[in-house]
């Protein structure tokens, strides 16, 4: 078997074979392939794609590249919950705590994000203290513990995912569904959780632009995760909106303390987060036959429960909740509050101060790249993210507003890219003027899910 | 400009810039763009192609990357000859002396080959003392007192395109139109000569397989040497048979000789041979308007002119040609003989002694690996070639042929290889029995040429 046959092949629209795939895979890892061939394969695919059957075998040989973790001996049906990314996705500090506070154990390594915003980890950074550099031993603890752990992905865990993710970052060879799937997949393999509920993005801030190819995606993922012996639900959600009211670091922990709190809970966030809960219920060991899940999860929030788990979450990980509230925007961040008049006049129209107007859109892809201008993501991987930096929406989509009312406030610790995402900001939202208030639509598009 | 959004628009099956090529170019020289980069955007190309304008802005990118030869100062027309590379191509050896002869300056810069058997540059290696290393005082010098040089491409030629063919090599990026024409007609744009005759190769045994992707070829590269100021014309010849009776380094210089002698003069060589000579000659500035171009060259030949200035075109580079035919094929070299029975009983058939066989097919391509197996070729860079492997016929395509007739004799340093090079000839013969003589067809498929 030689690689250049491997990738002309493959060139040709053929079929790889599992030994193929494995050959590649475990070339890559070893070092007896090239990144130079890697990601000429890794083009190749993009454009002529992989079946089914040789996107199970991908995943299959990243997954068993490395180290991969048995969390057998908790005794339990652990449970793990993935996004495939989009713009201000604060879920899993939500989620986690709620679950645990259940009883329903959430054990979860996490990326460092590349793009938009950071990744959990990143945000979890944002609070002093706070450590995701657990050994194996210290994340079964905090899990047979506190119920929740977030960790930062060890380097030994899928290790040919690794390369390849990185490669493909800077070859142009991201969006492709049989890459994108094998990579979530084979690390959600690895690292050893039974259940596993996967939130597929779908719209302008997501890989996935529309329904179509999310619903391939989430289809993909969950007939590999249960050929491989995992329970997997997929839920599609919208990411035409930025998710809740903040994107960026420190601003999406302080939102998902807040909406644990009760506070202040965006509605679209809302249903994400009931959704995705009530689906990782059901799949755990503590739910039973005929209980209205629905209704357990309202009650772990309403109860305080959740936030208590939180706080919880976060003391055991090293973290100072105290000191991020204190310190909460108030570190010499410059900020920009943007009116509706502003964006009015950045279109070059005029505003009414007698008249209303609705948010048409609130562009997500725009939404990631002005957080990019303001510091909050990372363009190559050693940028140095801004916790603070971000956007708070004060409004929504399908909110009636006023010329002079405030919709967003930018936030950034350089006040020339504060300029410059303003500008990206006015472009990437519609308004309507004189509509009437209409109401949205539910974020949630489609839940996949095979008959156990 | 960045190379992620030039490798995604091409992915996408976009239109290059000029600039976007540039850009391109001049980021794999400088060493901005990394060889991971480069071989994404490879098969970018390889898959979604790239049209004529794209072509041409990439050739003369490569062709500016480095240092380019003036010819100037000389003062007349160069004439260069260039193939898209075949098995058993020793027409630069005949041509270059023919033309000289004539007193049509050739100034050739080769490759080293890489793959079936040796470039040019490996052949001339097989005489004792020659040397293809000259420095630019010393190729004009024998350009202008012999009239034929053939040096090995100094490093700082199209420098770009040195980078993108060894990348090609083993990322399965090879067959690609824009990617060979480019290739190409850089070197040649790079190397100065004014008037330029392709020998574009179609077979089996060559880039391209059939006459239409080698007419596309040749076009797309006329069309690029006339936009840069060449003349140019290509003839489209067949390959899929080896060219001539041998194949194999020293096994070519003998042969060429031999054919310059008037010895023994195969007759698709010979077709080919002065086909291309009369193309150079028409475009050189010596030929008159009403004179006979094929016959000045069958005169050149046949009053031993030409082989005079071969010896003298040798013996100038250093190279002792009496020491090369004293060593000719005595040097320990071990052989073996094929004959028509052994073909037929390779088969599972048994050979017919009353019985008379043509040949249907010695197919080129199976020949080019023998040939490589041998030992004549390089797999990869570092390989040693042994120059005294190869193969040389008997009988050729639609000869007549008894049972026990030798067909062709192997030649290899190594036993071993003898025997599995054995095996792999076997297979690329087709015999058919009891056939009358047929005439061959002429190995001359299409000239295409531009008015001038």
């Amino acid at each position: 078997m030689n690689i250049i046959e491997i990738i002309e092949k493959k060139k040709r629209g053929g079929k790889l074979s599992e030994e193929e795939i494995k050959f590649f895979v475990d070339g890559i890892v070893g070092g007896s392939i090239a990144d130079y061939q890697a990601s000429a394969l890794l083009m190749a695919i993009c454009i002529k794609g992989m079946d089914y059957e040789e996107t199970y075998h991908l995943t299959m040989a990243m997954a068993y590249s490395g180290d991969t973790i048995d969390m057998s001996d908790v005794g339990r049906v652990i449970l793990d919950k993935h996004s495939t990314g989009g713009v201000g996705d604060k879920t899993t500090l939500i989620i986690g705590p709620i679950m645990a506070s259940l009883g329903v154990p959430v054990g979860k390594m996490s990326g460092r994000g590349l793009g938009i915003t950071g990744g959990t980890i990143d945000k979890l950074d944002a609070i002093p203290g706070f450590s995701s550099q657990l050994d194996m031993d210290g994340f079964m603890e905090h899990l047979k513990t506190v119920g929740f752990v977030d960790a930062a992905q060890t380097l030994s865990l899928a290790p040919a995912d690794k390369i390849l993710y990185a490669l493909r970052d800077v070859t142009g060879t991201v969006d492709s569904l049989p890459l994108i799937a094998s990579s979530i997949m084979s690390k959600k393999l690895a690292s050893g959780a039974n259940s596993i509920v996967l939130d597929v993005k779908c719209g302008s801030g997501a890989f996935m632009k529309d329904p179509e190819s999310a619903g391939a995606l989430a289809t993909t993922m969950i007939d590999i995760g249960e050929r491989a012996g995992r329970k997997c639900v997929a839920v599609i959600t919208d990411m035409n909106e930025p998710l809740g009211y903040s994107v960026g670091n420190s601003l999406e922990v302080y939102e998902a303390a807040e909406f644990l709190k009760g506070t202040r809970q965006e509605k679209g966030l809302k249903a994400v987060v009931l959704e995705l809960c009530k689906n990782m219920y059901l799949l755990s060991d503590v739910y039973k036959e005929g209980e209205d899940a629905s209704a357990v999860i309202e009650e772990a929030l309403s109860s305080g429960r959740a936030y208590e788990k939180f706080l919880e979450f976060v003391k055991a990980q090293g973290g100072d909740f105290d000191a991020f509230m204190n310190s909460y925007n108030s570190s010499g961040v410059h900020k920009k509050e943007v009116t509706v008049a502003d964006v009015i006049s950045a279109k070059g129209m005029t505003p009414d101060e007698n008249s209303t107007y609705i948010f048409k859109s609130i562009d997500a892809g725009t939404m990631g790249n002005v957080s990019l201008k303001l510091g909050a993501g990372r363009v190559v991987k050693a940028d140095e993210i801004d916790p603070d930096a971000g956007i708070l929406f004060d409004k929504k989509m399908y909110d009636v507003v006023k010329a002079y009312d405030v919709v967003a406030t930018l936030y950034s610790s350089d006040e020339t890219k504060l300029t410059e995402a303003y500008d990206i900001f006015c472009s990437g939202i519609k308004l309507e003027e004189g509509a009437e208030a209409r109401y949205s639509k539910s974020p949630i598009l489609q839940i996949i899910k095979r008959d156990f």
